[in-house]
């Protein structure tokens, strides 16, 4: 499942997947350059398509129009996934993924939303979906200047990250000043050449309409998670409200749905293979532009340190679990979230071996060495550029094992994360606002008090302190070279004093910081108090504290080169191909267009682009994620399809395949049909496109949506949902 | 895999899964009756088929001509599974698999011939392939007056049962002793209605002449095994070697290559998509002809009961194996063994749901008993008929758990089997021969010696034990009314003696039968030595002796009821269907024909009939079981593929599929185009076709054969066995 999402500087992840994220942040490189021939285009391209020659009968003014309404008004972003407006009450589709958790916190074990489904009749019935906002695009514009004002070309490398840094936080801050009540946020079109400021407003009451039964909305679960075929019913209704003078508002009873400037057309009659199609939505993250040495530190460094270690502490979870049930529930998003990481990373794997990536980036880098050499402005400018860029990543990987694995110390354990949050807040409080880490700026605090009650909340001591024996282990075991003195003191402790498990058993009997309260109660007194407390998980936190400072620091100082570097290398590789590219996704709104089609994910196997009814049968077994419920069952053997049956497959149409290039932050992306009308919900790639995160393959690239044949014959047939319909108008 | 196999009355599985397969003959029901449409012909049969009009160009005469010789003359019988003749000199061409055990036989440290591979560059260095024998056809005959002379209808059904076994055994016995050197055997067609005896030669000097490494001829191993796309390279070429006088002869250096009848011509240019094939081989054992009783009874009873067992004690073993290479080498062939027949458990379970046979065929069976009750003769002969069937198999369905653990019991524990083998062979070994149970009589004793000492050769104690334990455990925690007097005073003993640990340490540590030559030796002594014994193993087989008496005993009364009430059945369904029938697969030889032809597996997937080496490549890891050689990779990657590229495909086939009619038996058999030239090598079904035991279905019937495309690559190019192409005269 799309699950994970990149957010803009400035912004933080709302969903509980918001840990493996921050992984996968602090271990993945930041910035972007520019190679690349990828579909995912931003607004200010869309005037150079030729959409008519790619099929489309709706019009450019019509899809995208900054002096007026069109369609991109009615796309939302959502809890971190896309979301569109289908009503003129508010009514928003997206996934049942991306509802997931507000659906989770409505629950009761006596009102089991979760496992049952949620369907307000009236109304009056529709449930607070807590955690989500919607977010429009008011504004936005280009402030590369100024940006880059702050910046030049001899600075050192660890200073032009933080005065980027600094800078776009600066104007951010400005920004939000001179709009009340909006957010502004800087986006890296492209490192260190283009940034864009959007002005965005959010919508603060969301409320749950409809929500289909897990075993719909989960149907598959982990076990076809990026896969195909096919058969989860992905989707949801949300609706969003305004305050009743039609501003945005805090959740309130008197609040009134929110009209919107634009929303869909429903077409149910759905499309067929071959069909154009398009989607606007808000991908997160891609990685084309970069170069081979980036790709070869992904495919032999960290992708496969990542999938092993996160398997392993899949695999431990699981186990602990298994003889636990408050255990299993305490984990199920952390085992979720590991899940998907780790089979994506399989699958980055699989497709960087059968295209066989690196070697042919190295032969296009090859052939602009080339060219740089044989001009001599060109070679003394950037004769060296790609092997600077190549060193980067070289010492990146000599130390990739050990950043892994310090990356995953401060979140495999929440007693030793909320130790480092206090321990790091307490010094960080005290800066002025703009100088302080992003999550300790006063707009993001909230979230991250949130975040620390949610990890407290499913503490459980064995599995955490399991979690951080391994990892520690794991750090005791690398090579000699990736040894840290501090670390080898604390290993040299636990030896003191009786070895790891006497070590830990003291760790953990002395904890204190065991409440939200208390955790930030130590955050927010002082460094000196910080540096007074006893609390063991305290004192490793700040032992460990020159080490994180140092892995911000190498991290700041290689941006600050990348950042140089890459820009440079936009500039060599467009007056090599002669050409201009399009920006490597980065959670802004982009538009990517194609054909309703299926592939072949191996020797002598294609997939066909439709799934069935047929394929829920199945796969049916009489245990989750494969239980279809009794209803279901019935309605497929009575045939019961309404006007929804695909009329060659004989079946309502469940989920559908796309060579559309989407990646994560596309969920619940609306797919629209020739005319702009939506005929799908986006919600996961297959297994073979989480390649498309380093290069779009006609070959491999498929997303998949929900049908909107399947989306309304559930809603209909199984919710009884007729009022929804009504609203829809279809 | 089709690795196992079963055999008519009078001969033992030679192997090393035949302690697996002796559970299944147990646990599975076993006569036959008459329903169906499938297409495993008998020779009897061929004469009614109009080859022409499904597309074969040989003749009917030249494919099969009792009076000449013909094409079945080609196909032997090698170890379980088939072969065929592909040389003037004897040289057979067989699956890897089929050779494997005498491969691993001739392997030691130094020469791993199991890993590496086996090539004889001359007729002197071909190796002795242990444990495997040729038999071929010399004739057969009609013997149903002769053995149904034996039997009255009003006879007891023990009775029955045993009379229709003393019968058969002694017309083979007394055939054998007409025509010494050959064997002889009976195959029941039809239950209660028709028997064949089968005379045959069997050849018992072979030799391996080429294997090819592991890494191709079983690429995929377990992981891939009843799996579409296929890329084992399962194939070998051996030799049948004859005195210097030219009759059968055991292994001596001076015998002399054999001479076949006949032998096959190879087409290296290979098959097409729709090209018409066939195969004839000798499949083991299908059950098309039972009724919907009898398929409950597995989808319900049995199937799920052996693949839950199965599979917990995979999972044992690799626990157990996994930090003891030693213990997953002595338990590789049980493993293979298990998860082969779990495997296959699983995909019928799948096939009796999706086809809804169960449902099917007791539709038909209501329009037959309609049948029968709209006529008074029809009426009071058989109007009970299918009642009583029903009945037999409702007393199955109530002791399917007990009878599982019982019969797994005795083959788990090593310690125990032997203690069995030991107390009823010293009860058995007093009768006449005649008498006797079938592993016990004459020609049968070096077989169950051999056994016996493969099963000690591969004791290791900690594994025995958990089996054993898991398994009384199991049979303590089954419903009250399973129970059996002499299991409860069994867990009586122990509770009395301090829990099942402290009884299992006191079982292992007072073992004594821990050679072959233990074992023998109280066989060989006397039932009064065997009750004298202090071994526990011993005391506690003789006290489950009389509850092995009790299910052997309740078993043939079952077969007896069975058969005579099978024997009513086909009966009326000739008369109700106004046709005859085919019998159902028995291990005689049968011939299948049909089209290479693809599938759809399931809901939007498709699998093509043939499989590249670029899958091979796709699949490839750093491990086993997908490690191809360093080779294989070169060649693919120089594209290196000889004549043997697929004009189409651009690369070398590999493996392929079509719709014959095949089942575990036709391990081997020659895959034979429209001229009837060898164009593959059959090795398994996909795991849709494990239903062809029950069905055979145009829908997922789909068998697969190594390509001769990749047999004849392989040995010119990682083989660079050259002389054997020529022998083969490509």
């Amino acid at each position: 499942m799309i699950r994970w999402n990149v957010f803009p500087q400035g912004t933080m992840r709302s969903s509980r997947f918001a840990i493996a994220l921050f992984v996968l942040l602090l271990a993945g490189p930041q910035p972007r350059t520019a190679f690349g021939e990828e579909g995912m285009f931003p607004l200010t391209e869309l005037k150079k398509l030729d959409l008519g020659a790619r099929g489309l009968t709706i019009s450019a003014e019509e899809l995208y129009n900054p002096d007026a309404v069109s369609l991109i008004d009615a796309i939302v972003n959502i809890g971190g996934c896309t979301g569109s407006f289908v009503s003129k009450d508010g009514l928003i589709l997206t996934n049942h993924h991306c509802a997931f958790p507000a659906v989770q916190a409505a629950s009761t074990p006596e009102q089991d939303y979760v496992t049952h489904g949620f369907l307000a009749l009236q109304r009056k019935d529709e449930l607070r979906a807590r955690g989500n906002t919607v977010r429009i695009i008011e504004s936005y514009r280009d402030v590369s200047r100024d940006v880059l004002a702050a910046v030049t070309d001899t600075m050192a490398p660890g200073d032009r990250a933080r005065a980027l840094s600094a800078k776009t936080k600066a104007i951010v801050a400005e920004t939000e000043k001179q709009n009340p009540g909006r957010r502004a946020e800087v986006a890296e079109m492209f490192a260190g050449r283009t940034y864009v400021l959007f002005l965005y407003t959010y919508l603060r009451d969301v409320r749950l309409v409809y929500v289909p039964p897990r075993g719909i909305g989960e149907f598959g679960g982990e076990e076809d998670n990026w896969m195909w075929p096919r058969h989860t019913g992905d989707f949801s209704f949300l609706r969003a409200y305004v305050g009743p003078d039609g501003s945005p508002a805090d959740y309130a009873p008197e609040n009134i749905p929110y009209t919107p400037k634009r929303w869909l057309r429903i077409q149910p009659a759905g499309v067929e293979e071959e069909d154009p199609v398009f989607i606007l939505g808000y991908p997160g993250r891609t990685y084309r532009h970069r170069t081979s040495h980036f790709l070869a530190y992904e495919q032999d460094g960290r992708l496969p340190a990542v999938a092993d270690l996160y398997e392993w502490q899949i695999a431990t979870i699981l186990r602990m679990g298994a003889s636990d049930r408050g255990v299993a529930l305490k984990y199920d998003a952390r085992v979720k979230s590991l899940s998907n990481t780790s089979k994506n990373s399989r699958g980055k794997l699989q497709g960087l071996k059968r295209l066989q990536l690196v070697r042919t980036k190295r032969d296009e880098e090859e052939k602009m060495q080339a060219f740089i050499m044989a001009d001599a402005t060109l070679r003394s400018k950037y004769g060296t550029m790609l092997q600077e860029i190549g060193d980067v990543y070289q010492s990146m990987n000599t130390t990739a094992a050990f950043e892994t694995l310090m990356d995953n110390l401060r979140v495999a354990s929440a007693r030793l994360s909320q130790a480092l949050t206090a321990a790091e807040g307490a010094r960080e409080l005290r800066k002025p606002d703009l100088q302080r880490e992003t999550p300790f700026m006063e707009r993001n605090l909230a979230r991250t008090k949130d975040d620390v009650r949610l990890a407290l909340r499913n503490f459980h001591e064995p599995v955490d302190r399991a979690l951080l024996a391994e990892d520690l282990r794991r750090l005791r075991n690398l090579k000699q070279e990736q040894h840290h003195p501090v670390l080898d003191s604390v290993f040299a402790e636990m030896d003191g004093k009786g070895g790891p498990e006497q070590w830990l058993d003291r760790l953990y009997a002395g904890a204190t910081l065991q409440t939200p309260e208390a955790v930030f109660a130590l955050m927010e007194s002082s460094p000196e108090l910080v540096d007074q407390s006893a609390d063991p998980f305290v004192r490793l936190a700040r032992r460990l504290a020159p080490v994180y400072q140092m892995l911000r620091e190498r991290r700041q100082d290689r941006d600050g080169q990348l950042n140089k570097l890459h820009a440079d290398l936009v500039e060599v590789k467009q007056a090599f191909q002669k050409t201009t590219f399009i920006p490597d996704a980065n959670s802004t709104m982009r538009l990517t267009l194609g054909k309703i089609r299926g592939y072949a994910p191996a020797d002598a196997t294609v997939y066909r682009p439709f799934t069935t009814l047929k394929g829920i049968v199945e796969k049916a077994t009489d245990s989750e994620p494969f239980r279809p419920s009794d209803k279901l069952l019935t309605l497929y053997r009575e045939r019961r399809y309404g006007k929804y049956a695909h009329p060659a497959l004989g079946s309502v149409p469940v989920a559908l395949l796309y060579n559309l290039d989407t990646t994560g932050g596309n969920s619940g992306s609306p797919l629209l049909n020739a005319a702009g009308e939506v005929v799908g919900v986006n919600f996961d790639r297959t297994f073979e496109a989480t390649i498309n995160d380093y290069a779009w393959s006609e070959e491999y690239s498929r997303s998949i949506a929900v049908d909107i044949r399947y989306v309304l014959w559930v809603t209909e047939f199984i919710g009884g949902a007729q009022h929804i319909l009504r609203e829809l108008g279809t």
